[in-house]
C-alpha cells in the first residue's frame, strides 16, 4: 500500500465533525472558517521515539500522548480545540501499528472535540509532530505574563506521577510496554496523560486567572517561565504539593517531592489566581491545590528551605 | 547554551511584523486575530535529512527549502501567508549551522511576508516540520476538485529542473554541497525553489482558475490528484512542456522530458483554467504555459502516444 492508501485507511475522518472546518484532509491545505470575534491559538509539539516516548510502547498510547501534550498547551491559553495536523515520520509501514496508533489518536481527538484536518507522512526515524489549533475569547486569554505579587499559585492536578511512571516503564520488558491494559496508574499518568481541557472548560469565562502555563518541563522550570514573563517571584509550599500515594510508595517521600518539583510531563495547569477568586475556582474544579504565592522579590524560594539541583528538562543541556 | 537560549538567539522575531499576530514565540501558544470574512488555509510539510534534502547541504538552503515547500501549498490554495511554525529536530547544537539555517529561513520568510510565530526544538535525527497558515477569500479558493472538461491545463514555470539539480548535487563533494554560491542554476532550482506566491498574488482575484495544485510529487502524479478529485481526465501535450535548456543539455531530450513529467520538487502551480481567461491570466503571469486540456474520458493520455513507467514520488512504495 502506498502513501495515499495508507493515509486514506488510517487517517481519513479522524475525530469529530466540526462546523468551522470547510475542508479537511485531501487538498493542498485544510480550510477553517474562524468564528467571529475569536482569536486563534496555535501550538506545535514533536514527540520522538526514545526521547519523548519508548519506541516499543503500546502504539495506541503513543498516538494518544502525541496529541495530549499539544492539547495541554491550548488549555493553558484558555483556547477551545478546533483541529490538529499530524506530521508522522515512520521507519516502515506496519499496518497493525498504524491502526493502533490512529485509534489512540482518534480516542482523544473525539474526547477533546479536536479533529484531524491535515498532515504529512514521511519515511524516517519514528516521530510525530502535532500542531493544534483552537479558538479563544480575546478578553479571556491566559498568558504567562499576567501574574501579580500576592496572587496564589495553584495547580489543577497531582505532580510527579509521570516521572514515577517513566521509571516503572523503563523497568518492565517490551511485551509489557506494549500492553497498556497491564500498566500501573503511574505508567498511565506518564503514557496516557489527560490534558487539562476539562478544567479549562470549567474556568473559561471566570475572572481571576491572571496567568497560566502547563506543567510539561517540571513544576520549577515552568513556574520560572511564568514568573520571569510576569516580573515577579514565588514562595512555593513544597511540603504541600499534591502527590499521589502510589508515587510516595514507589519513591519514598523525599524523592517523590523531588519528582513533583522537577519531574515534568505532568500536563496539569499552573495558574496565578486572584486570592478572592480561589473559592469560586475551587468549587468549579475541586482538584485545585494552592502550592504557593507570587512575591515581589524575584526568584523561587521553597518554604521548607531546601535547595534543589535540577530544575527541569532541557533537551540540549 | 540551553534550549531556551538557542531559540532566543536564532528564532526570536524571525520574519516580518504582521498586524494579525497578537502573540508570537514565547508563550504556550501563538495567537492570531483572523481578518474578517477570511478563511484560514493550513498545510504542514516535513523535510528529513537524507530523504528530502542532503544532510551536508548548505544549511541556509535547507532553511529556505523547508519553508518554500510549505508555502507552495498555500499558494496552490490561493491563500496569502500569515505565519508559520517550525518543529526542528537536531542531532546536536551547532551554533554556526543554526545561524545559517535560520538566516535562510528568515530570507524567504521576509520575502514571502510570513513570520515565524511558534515552534518546538527537540533532539534527534535532523528534520524540520514547517506548518504554514494563510488567509483566503472564500469566493476565490482554488481547490483540487473544480476542473471541468474543456479546461486548459497550465503550469506557471518550468518542469524537471529540480530533478536535474538533485542529480548534480549527488555528484559533487561535501564541500561543494555546503557552498550554495557555487551551485548551478539546476541545483538552485532543487535546493532554493521559489514558491509560487508571486503568481498567486497576480491571479488572486481573477475568475477562471477552476482548480489548482502545486507540482511537488511530479507533474503526472499531481495532475492525477487534481483530475481524480475533479472527476475528469486529461490529454497532455508532452512535447511542449516548459523545460530549461540546461536540463536538456544535462540529460538529453528524452530524459529531460521524463524529468519534467515525473521528477517532482518543481513547486510551480498546475491549474485548470477556463479557456476564455487564458489571455488575461497569461498577461498577468507571462511564464504561463498550456500543457494540455481536461477531457471527459478519465485517465491521463500523452499526445505523443508515449507510455511512462514512474508517475511520481511515493515515500512508501
Amino acid at each position: 500500500m502506498g502513501e495515499f492508501g495508507l493515509i486514506q485507511r488510517h487517517f481519513a475522518q479522524l475525530g469529530p465533525l466540526a462546523s468551522d472546518i470547510r475542508l479537511g484532509v485531501g487538498d493542498d491545505c485544510a480550510l477553517l472558517a474562524p468564528p467571529s470575534g475569536c482569536w486563534q491559538a496555535i501550538s506545535v509539539d514533536t514527540s520522538i521515539a526514545g526521547r519523548h516516548f519508548l519506541a516499543d510502547a503500546d502504539p495506541w498510547a503513543i498516538g494518544w500522548r502525541a496529541l495530549a501534550v499539544a492539547l495541554s498547551d491550548l488549555a493553558a491559553m484558555n483556547a477551545k480545540p478546533s483541529g490538529f495536523t499530524l506530521a508522522l515520520t515512520l521507519p516502515e509501514v506496519e499496518d497493525c501499528w498504524l491502526a493502533d496508533f490512529s485509534a489512540g489518536l482518534r480516542s482523544l481527538s473525539e474526547k477533546a472535540g479536536c479533529p484531524l484536518i491535515g498532515g504529512d507522512t514521511t519515511r524516517g526515524p519514528l516521530s510525530a509532530t502535532v500542531q493544534v489549533m483552537g479558538w479563544c475569547q480575546p478578553e479571556h486569554v491566559w498568558r504567562r505574563d499576567g501574574a501579580q505579587s500576592g496572587d496564589l499559585l495553584v495547580v489543577t492536578g497531582s505532580l510527579g506521577s509521570a516521572r514515577g511512571g517513566l521509571q516503572q516503564m523503563q523497568a518492565i520488558n517490551t511485551r509489557q510496554r506494549g500492553e497498556r491494559w497491564s500498566w500501573t496508574p503511574l505508567m498511565q499518568a506518564y503514557m496516557l496523560p489527560e490534558p487539562p481541557y476539562a478544567v479549562r472548560d470549567a474556568w473559561s469565562s471566570q475572572p481571576g486567572v491572571h496567568a497560566a502555563i502547563d506543567v510539561s518541563d517540571g513544576l520549577l522550570a515552568d513556574c520560572r517561565h511564568l514568573l520571569e514573563a510576569s516580573g515577579v517571584g514565588a514562595l512555593i509550599q513544597d511540603d504541600s504539593l499534591p502527590i499521589e500515594a502510589d508515587l510516595e510508595i514507589l519513591l519514598g517521600q523525599n524523592q517523590a517531592r523531588e519528582a513533583a518539583l522537577s519531574g515534568g510531563d505532568d500536563y496539569v495547569l499552573l495558574c496565578a489566581v486572584a486570592p478572592d477568586q480561589l473559592e469560586t475556582l475551587t468549587r468549579l474544579w475541586p482538584a485545585t491545590v494552592v502550592i504557593g504565592e507570587c512575591t515581589e522579590s524575584l526568584g523561587i524560594k521553597l518554604a521548607s528551605g531546601r535547595s534543589w539541583i535540577q530544575e527541569g528538562f532541557n533537551h540540549f543541556l
